[in-house]
């Protein structure tokens, strides 16, 4: 069970760009260019009830903590892991949004040859970043500052381009990142 | 919403398998040999109260249609996905305990180059098999008939190792399937 506060930071967090990546997975799976899809948010059930003998209903339930990150999948026979964040006024990304277990299954999926990765919406400049773990894991043993400065993004995260569909393209990212033969020059 | 039997069907189905691929998952996690996860059930929250401004209670909720398979994750940087049925008396595995879209998640993980299969157990012979993708689809393609006999797993499937620790070491047969020098001979 988390709190109501957790609740809030976790279940509801970043709805808008959460609902962007949505449509832009479905657009990935409808034209057969990726498979990736966001987990069910964890619940734990404590009480059913059949009102009749054709239906359930779940009459008390409580949000668990999701023990990984909420997208994954595959590109071009490659494991896809990712957790999405907004920083709605902020020009930083506080590591208090991210649990340290999904910092940890970040790190063990790059460290199993995954792609794994944030994706960081900044509202103050309308921003998408993809920030690869070996760069969140660089910054956390690195700094002792507790968020994520948007210079840090600048510099070493990747713009991701929006638009109406797909709605915010990371696949184009990780394909000039890990399936390009040129090296990627960031877009500014 | 599901049924109270498709919510019998799934998500009451295959405990006593879910609770040893469950376990094995662990192992497999513990022993930083793969990452592997078992989904939260899908579960669309209608009602929540807040008992206090530090909690959050769902009153009414309602199961819903898993869109993909139940596991997923990966192992020597290759995508794995699979899902995981019980037999409890018969002598062939009913195709309507899989849904039609489970089955094209499958092949769609499959033609993006992943590794994808059901685990299915029997009781009749107390054994697990890993069906692959290309042999259900087969099955599927050139029979006719809705069942899949357990003579089909015999010839097509992999017998998995039970033990105590791990569990149920599908691992093994993945990995003498796709990461192995050697050709693979059944275990009988």
């Amino acid at each position: 069970m988390i709190s109501s506060k957790l609740f809030n930071s976790y279940a509801n967090r970043g709805m808008a760009l959460e609902s962007d990546i949505n449509l832009t997975n479905k657009y990935y799976l409808d034209n057969n260019i990726a498979i990736i899809h966001k987990k069910p948010t964890p619940i734990k059930v404590a009480k059913v009830s059949y009102p009749n003998t054709h239906s359930v209903v779940i009459k008390e339930a409580f949000y668990e903590m999701p023990s990984t990150t909420d997208y994954n999948g595959i590109y071009k026979g490659k494991y896809i892991d990712f957790d999405a964040k907004e920083v709605k006024s902020n020009k930083s990304f506080s590591l208090s949004n991210i649990h340290q277990h999904q910092i940890e299954h970040l790190k063990k999926v790059y460290e199993h040859g995954g792609i794994s990765f944030l994706i960081v919406k900044f509202y103050i400049n309308n921003t998408s970043y993809l920030l690869e773990t070996k760069n969140i894991l660089n910054f956390i043993e690195n700094e002792n500052r507790k968020s994520i400065p948007i210079e840090y993004f600048e510099k070493y995260g990747y713009k991701i381009k929006e638009s109406y569909i797909p709605r915010i393209d990371y696949i184009k990212v990780i394909d000039k990142l890990y399936f390009s033969e040129v090296s990627y020059e960031k877009e500014i």
